[in-house]
């Protein structure tokens, strides 16, 4: 410490400059360890005094934690155990995730393998006996026109079913502007095709769905990432912010339950946030697939409800409630309906007949509410219990999500370790998840993983949640040569 | 013709040169009326016998015909009944008929309208029975899968299906390479998405189906037309100039039997045209969804058999062979194949399951084999007796195709008569058709109908027909001042 007192001033501020500037970049993540001493202060030809002076004021500020025989890492808990918000970064970029995203579909459809990688809610609950019997009604009573091309818009009995149940939400959907898809991902793409052109930028959440990236980056389009807070959803102040900064041409965001963070955005703020898009001229594409899959008292309505006609297109579909493998979702598509079709029928035609119909005898019977029930209510089972597994056997630094809604967990293992890594162990054990990495245009969440709590509890998820946490001390990161 | 022999030979040889630019312009076409002499002589400021002389001149020529107390019209006839090569046109075109399109969908599922605007050859020979009891298998034996998302590139008992399916056609395909999509629509959406950018030249066929017309102008790519002879397919002498003249990236045809004229290319052509293609370094993406369709002693095999690796991607269905309301096609992607997974992972996710399996237990019980033999003898039958039906009903002047394959009828109705107005027509009459402006990206065969022969044939299709045939002279163009 002597030695330091010769140091004049700025020598050991210009290092906590550098140390800002690398939290500023995302160089360094929270909990991250901090370069040596000695790397340090050779890379800044400074002595290891100064950098441990530096290094000791921000221990102060609480920007850094110091760990006995380890060093200094960057401060990575609050007192929450949930993971934080992420910041907004400083500009749109093109999307370059599709290898990345296909390693880990390959991983997660690899025979042998336990599918927590999947977000597929619906396993919890199977509505098999249902849904079958709605599917033999389908073949008894319409057979004939199931070998018909179909309206490109979709069934009408289909359609019918589901205006219904936005009527019970409160909302008064026109027909016409219904257009049943092949999922919700046909539908978000029809819906970005429709208010966008390449080279646009869209503004989408971090962490996103990974479907979302790499559609964005199909379609040619640019990314800005609007932090989500992992309780209330879009941050709507970095929105504010991006909306002033940038010339975005459209929000995609999952504003009734966010995934990977099973976040909820408040019916409140979902109304600043559509007079926040509405002063901006912005349009908002709303996935709301999870939607109906809340753990608390009643569902958060889609944006739609408060919207006038064509400030909201929304997308959903029965691919998390009922049957992801019948293919069905929808999209309210409001005055952008005709423009909507046109991309519809050149991109697939209609939707499958035979599951169109199926569902709205699933629909009609009331099934599909009680179905909904049960599902939410083995969810949120599936959801308590998984977090107790991670709590008991993930290393205690971990941070877990508490999602309000949906089906996965988000894990944070810290900044020391490696994501990527830890989908590669836990695939080689025989169980897939799916790395933070694929859930950001940016280089982010690279020390977090998704895991799903879809599949029915048993003491073999149990075993799956034991050793993927024994795996986490192998995906430390390896040290490796760092340059600021 | 006292008074023209005063006139210097350079006056009626100018109205000659004008009759023929308004020929290469597509101004007139074939069948139309000549501006009246009086109109063309106060047009060119020359004498009407100017004009009458060079009209007479024409006429000599074979290009125009007079007929008594009606004027002179351009050539619409040879010894043929069948409809004639169109030209090859002189620079690709951004594609506009959307809309045109749209007001044809809007009109073929109109209730109470015969569909005879809707190209659906399942109808002829529904195989209802069979696939129910397929699918009937399907729910018992995998109702559980059914639920789960499948394979991005679909489900590995159909792709068996399909491989073997090739195999007998002489073909060794690479199950990898084979891709499930949502009917052959999306198979060339990601085929073309694949090997194009925006504002690329792609080669299609003129006639061409609509739905890939369409399809080009939504994907924001130039089309180029390559004439289509009614009986032998494309004119690789107009492709070859067009390869020569333009930059195409891709050329997107019906190779083994072309919707709409029902021309089918010999296998010695298609070596030809791969020939071509490889010469330019050009990639085929070929549409084969009538090739099961013929007519003949043997199917003619798709282009993909005669290929080098990489050179065609093959796009089919089930939607003209089995059921187009199960939503289910397939792509062969080659060396593409990691690029088309992509694109069909973030458009639409993965195909609807249950269908694929109860295609696949189809395919694997005989009955699809069956099930062919069974639809192309009825769809011969059906073409035959309503080409007779038309012969019968339609004015003498009309030219009907005499297709090899398929299940449409191509109509020339002559270049006085407007088959948008036509098809207006029919739809008041309870008919649909499809009017042949939609099968160009250019404005060509605006005199010519599609009609459907996929329908069972029965007395009240004759009486369709009949009905049609009446209203053609309805449909003559109203007389309009004509400009050079």
């Amino acid at each position: 410490m002597d030695h330091s007192t010769f140091k004049p001033d700025y020598l050991y501020q210009q290092v906590i400059t550098v140390v800002k500037e690398m939290v500023e970049q995302e160089l360094l993540l929270p909990g991250d360890k901090l370069p040596s001493l000695r790397a340090m202060a050779s890379r800044l030809r400074v002595s290891i005094p100064t950098v441990q002076q530096a290094y000791q004021q921000l221990e102060m500020t609480g920007l850094v934690v110091a760990r006995e025989k380890s060093g200094y890492f960057l401060q990575s808990g609050h007192d929450t155990a949930t993971p934080r918000r992420s910041k907004l970064p400083a500009k749109p970029v093109m999307v370059n995730k599709q290898q990345l995203i296909e390693q880990v579909y390959e991983g997660i459809h690899l025979p042998d393998v336990a599918p927590l990688g999947l977000a597929n809610p619906v396993a919890a609950a199977s509505p098999q006996q249902a849904l079958a019997k709605s599917m033999r009604q389908a073949m008894r009573q319409a057979q004939e026109r199931m070998l018909d091309y179909g309206a490109i818009d979709g069934l009408t009995m289909l359609k019918a079913q589901i205006v219904q149940y936005y009527l019970a939400l409160g909302l008064t959907v026109n027909s016409d502007d219904l257009i049943i898809t092949n999922g919700a991902q046909e539908a978000i793409a029809i819906a970005l095709q429709c208010v966008t052109q390449p080279g646009d930028i869209v503004a989408i959440e971090s962490p996103c769905y990974f479907g979302i990236v790499e559609l964005v980056e199909n379609l040619g389009l640019k990314a800005i990432e609007i932090p989500v807070c992992p309780d209330d959803g879009l941050w709507l102040d970095d929105l504010s912010a991006a909306l002033s900064r940038h010339s975005i041409k459209a929000c995609l965001f999952s504003t009734s339950i966010n995934n990977p963070l099973g976040s909820q955005m408040p019916e409140s703020r979902m109304q600043q946030l559509l007079k926040l898009l509405c002063a901006h001229d912005v349009v908002l594409i709303e996935d709301d697939v999870y939607g109906d899959l809340y753990f608390g008292e009643q569902r958060i309505r889609p944006a739609q409800c408060f919207a006038t006609p064509g400030e909201v297109l929304t997308c959903s579909s029965f691919s998390k409630t009922v049957a992801p493998g019948y293919r069905v979702g929808w999209m309210l598509a409001g005055p952008y309906s005709a423009r909507a079709k046109r991309f519809k029928r050149a991109l697939s035609c209609s939707a499958p007949m035979m599951n169109q119909w199926a569902l709205a005898d699933f629909m009609a019977s009331g099934e599909f509410q009680r179905h909904l029930r049960q599902l939410r209510k083995r969810l949120y089972d599936n959801k308590q219990k998984m977090r107790l597994a991670v709590q008991k056997y993930f290393p205690e630094h971990v941070r877990v999500s508490d999602p309000k809604g949906g089906c996965v967990l988000w894990l944070d293992l810290g900044g020391a370790y490696d994501g990527g890594l830890f989908f590669q162990l836990a695939l080689r054990a025989g169980i897939s998840v799916a790395p933070g990495a694929i859930f950001s245009a940016y280089e982010r969440y690279r020390s977090c993983v998704r895991i799903s709590y879809g599949l029915p509890w048993s003491a073999e998820m149990e075993g799956y949640v034991r050793t993927l946490g024994a795996l986490v001390q192998q995906a430390k990161k390896q040290p490796q040569p760092q340059s600021v």
